[in-house]
């Protein structure tokens, strides 16, 4: 037995059978040190396959986002969009026509420029450094297509694989099955790296920044993956065994309540309408926030009032007895779709975004949204539709969105078209929401809190900027205080207060955030069996004790302390 | 008597004689429409007189950049290092060569593409527009330049002028004496333009966005510009002319008490060594924030240790009897400064700045900066030193900083050079400070509330950018909630309070702010004798009430409705 500690991914465990994947091996190009290869050469045969290759790959990485759209989500597949971007950037591409120009074979110029490329990109700190295993996903493609090598096939692995890599891609990952694949682990690679966001949206457990010594498990050894603890256990004792088979909590399809009565709603954060079915499969208790972004991706207009109307309509019906929360549309300047015309800005999130867009220069598309909504909410099962509005700041704002869902009620009754009036919330993201929550929850059935937009905000640290990612910690005491303002100013009021943020889906964090107060608690589905399994178990009075203590701490080093106590 | 509405950009008022500024007249081409004036071109004489064009207004830029920073300050002066950018920006520059090369003479090729790049820029949105002017400033000295013209003088205006343009450039208003200059209005622009900008910190009051009825106002008319309403007053009436003369509050020396007692210090915020004595001169009640980055503009390499001590002495010797709040270095990814290398990164106001820099990757600079202010505080006139922390959001920070004071203290005496430990306080413009405003309070001598910055996190929007400018506004009850938890967090501690956001220097607010609890008001020196006036005029009991309702309104709306009242 042996532990190999590295950086958890993916917060769930699995047991199986070390393969190491090795896909680079037949993509070796031999040295270019030998100048005397380059005279045979015909630059424009040479550029001509470049060209070729360059289609080719454009090709496969436009199936490759077709499939993880479907597989793991539309917001996952964005990251092949970027990729296609490498292959038409003119500086990459200009540097390798150039070599080829100069005599050098087609493999070779695009080896030794995205070599340079990758070496830029490494040379930036934490997330910048990331992309650079995008570059080379990129480059594999262009080569597999010049040297005619086919690509390893990780979508048919034998079940009960670990896999092994030096890094995977984004791509690679992609074709994983989860069913088959117990968990993953490499040598190199961050929490935020794609590959690694891909893992954890397949809910596959992951391990990943292991180091050099992970290049010593054999193949065929027996590993653990502990992607909670971080650890890469190489054959395993028997209690330790057990403990993986022990964390993985029963699905359980009913509500659930804490030991002493408290009930708490486990809900799921759903993005496509391919994540509904797994939702209801993991036993959510319906639906906490259903993202519908993804309806306005990969098309050249806004969805119509129909389409949105039945991406509604399948919510409700994945979750007949069970709430759905709709969050209105909730796009901005660091989510660009073509055809809305968004501006480029300084700091685009705290720019033009949410609510925002939807009063102002896009009220058509909110006023197309609310009408879809209004009709959904009519159907037979439709009594437990939701809406909520995010990035809430102002209480004008939420005046000017009632208002909206008024007018439109009243367009739909005189057009004699079926519809009734959802229950209605705001998200409590930005602090403006927290310190007039009082308000919101006076005018509004109910406040859900984003934590990681919150947590930015109150903490003034972009949530995508690693070199600020110390702050982006829901667990700082500003945090929890801001959340506990929020719950308390709900308090005496008839709204109820949810989380839908990533805090939400931490078993770990389970009994303080049932002690600070909230209700509902939505995250990503591979967790809500966990979380249910937490809930049963707490007492809620013990768990109101807890947060007072942790409400009570002067540092984030003093929360996690009292939390492992 | 007529009224013309603008947009108040510099909050005074002042009388004069109208004089229109048409400074393009000379700068005027014929028009394009007839080619046949090309054929006698010479492109290679031509690119020639444009590269020398091009050299001069360089040199022009350059000086007007250094008479800037003396007299306007070092941030208003970084617009023309922009304007340089504009003079290098390959796509213009490329522009206009490859229209030279066609044969088109250089004044048309420079007119035509600055058209085109000027257009670009006025379809954007809000600030962006703005930068337009921007533009036509740099246009118009490589025009002046090809066509041998002079730039109108406006230096030496006579006493009493009402300055009325078109529009008018960062350079011509740097350009302007404050003493000579009455007032200003100008048909187009808004309060962030450039333009605007460097009006205002010289005291000159204006009015901008006027619109075409400017037009009509006569060379030699009596205008009153009233910069806080927003009003272009011509031909003004006895009763309006006095109201100009009583708004002009006169200089307090003494520090100021509420009617029934209550002491408010009102002090300056200093960004460069030249505004110590306009700050004293004003009535200053000593310095509520002096920024230190002016200390690191504008060089090769950091200041030294002993720079910094003869800045801050000069500070302390222009207040010999009064409070000096020192800031430490507070730079990020929004204020490029070439040798600290910072990170570009996609929110910079989310980023790396502040305490968070100085405690990472430029500690070495933080610990400079505090060995320079530790031997400050020993000065026989350093009692009243003071040192403040901005961007603070987790009480490690504060630990981690008075660490670095306690450890240069000890090499200081081992070193047996004298010190002493000044006033230290943190900046309060993070929400999170703010939820641990009573954990800092217990800590620290002092807090200073940053409004700009803290209604930017509170509000989630960015303060630079226009499209949220209506987000950007203190009196949004989020913003006066935030302030109130902070003054009622110090409560019971020893900590006083100040504010040296812009809110601090409007003095409709003043009421308001002492209502708040607020125990210093610092701010643009300008504004110092009508902030000591109110004061002087507050019951500080009516005050508490008038917060009290302010704080439970819901929009801004109705705490302007409130506070007109």
């Amino acid at each position: 037995m042996r532990t190999l500690e590295g950086i958890g991914s993916t917060p769930l465990s699995g047991i199986g059978t070390a393969r190491w994947h090795r896909p680079d091996a037949d993509l070796t190009l031999p040295d270019s040190s030998d100048p005397s290869d380059s005279s045979a050469v015909d630059p424009d045969a040479e550029r001509e396959r470049f060209e070729r290759a360059r289609d080719e790959a454009r090709e496969a990485i436009r199936q490759a986002r077709d499939r993880a759209a479907e597989r793991v989500g539309e917001e996952e597949a964005a990251v092949f969009e970027a990729h296609e971007g490498f292959l038409d950037d003119p500086g990459l591409v200009d540097d390798i026509e150039a070599s080829i120009a100069d005599g050098t074979p087609a493999e070779r110029a695009v080896d030794d420029r995205f070599a340079e490329a990758i070496a830029q990109f490494e040379a930036m700190d934490g997330r910048m450094a990331e992309r650079a295993d995008d570059l080379r996903d990129v480059r594999d493609r262009v080569l597999r297509a010049l040297l005619g090598a086919e690509a390893a096939d990780l979508g048919d692995l034998p079940d009960g694989t670990v896999l092994l890599a030096e890094r995977l891609t984004p791509s690679d990952t992609a074709e994983l099955d989860p069913d088959a694949v117990a968990g993953i682990a490499t040598v190199t690679g961050g929490r935020t790296a794609h590959a690694a966001i891909i893992a954890r949206s397949l809910s596959i457990p992951a391990v990943v920044g292991v180091g050099e010594s992970l290049r010593e498990v054999a193949e065929g050894a027996e590993v653990l993956i502990d992607g909670d603890g971080g650890r890469v256990v190489v054959d395993p004792d028997a209690a330790q065994r057990a403990a993986v088979g022990g964390a993985s909590a029963p699905v359980v399809d009913e509500h659930v309540s804490t030991a002493d009565g408290r009930a708490i709603e486990v809900a799921a954060n759903v993005g496509s309408e391919a994540e509904l079915a797994p939702a209801a499969d993991r036993g959510a208790d319906g639906i906490g926030l259903f993202r519908t972004e993804f309806l306005f991706y990969d098309r050249e207009s806004p969805p119509t009032e129909d389409e949105q109307y039945e991406a509604f309509s399948a919510a409700l019906e994945a979750f007949p007895a069970d709430r759905v929360v709709v969050r209105t549309l909730d796009i901005g300047g660091d989510k660009p779709v073509p055809y809305l015309d968004l501006p480029t800005e300084s700091n685009p999130f705290l720019g033009s975004r949410g609510i925002r867009l939807s009063l102002d220069e896009h009220a058509d598309l909110f006023e197309t949204q609310i009408r879809a909504l209004l009709r959904a909410a009519a159907r037979e099962d439709g009594d437990d539709l939701a809406v909520m509005f995010p990035l809430v700041s102002r209480i004008e704002e939420v005046e000017a969105a009632l208002a909206v869902v008024d007018s439109v009620a009243s367009d739909l009754t005189k057009a004699g078209i079926d519809h009734a009036i959802p229950e209605l919330g705001a998200m409590i993201e930005t602090p403006a929401a927290v310190f007039l929550a009082d308000r919101l929850a006076a005018r509004l059935d109910f406040l859900s809190i984003g934590t990681n937009d919150l947590t930015q905000y109150v903490m003034a640290a972009d949530r995508e900027n690693d070199a600020v990612a110390d702050y982006h910690d829901p667990l700082h005491p500003a945090v929890l205080r801001a959340i506990d303002r929020t719950t308390t100013a709900a308090e005496g009021t008839d709204a109820w207060v949810g989380m839908c943020g990533e805090m939400a889906g931490d078993p770990a964090l389970t009994a303080l955030l049932v002690g600070l107060g909230l209700d509902e608690l939505s995250m990503s589905a591979v967790t809500v069996p966990a979380v249910k399994e937490r809930v049963a178990a707490i007492d809620a009075e013990a768990a109101t004790d807890l947060a007072a203590e942790a409400l009570a701490c002067e540092t984030r080093a003093e929360v996690r302390e009292l939390l492992d106590a």
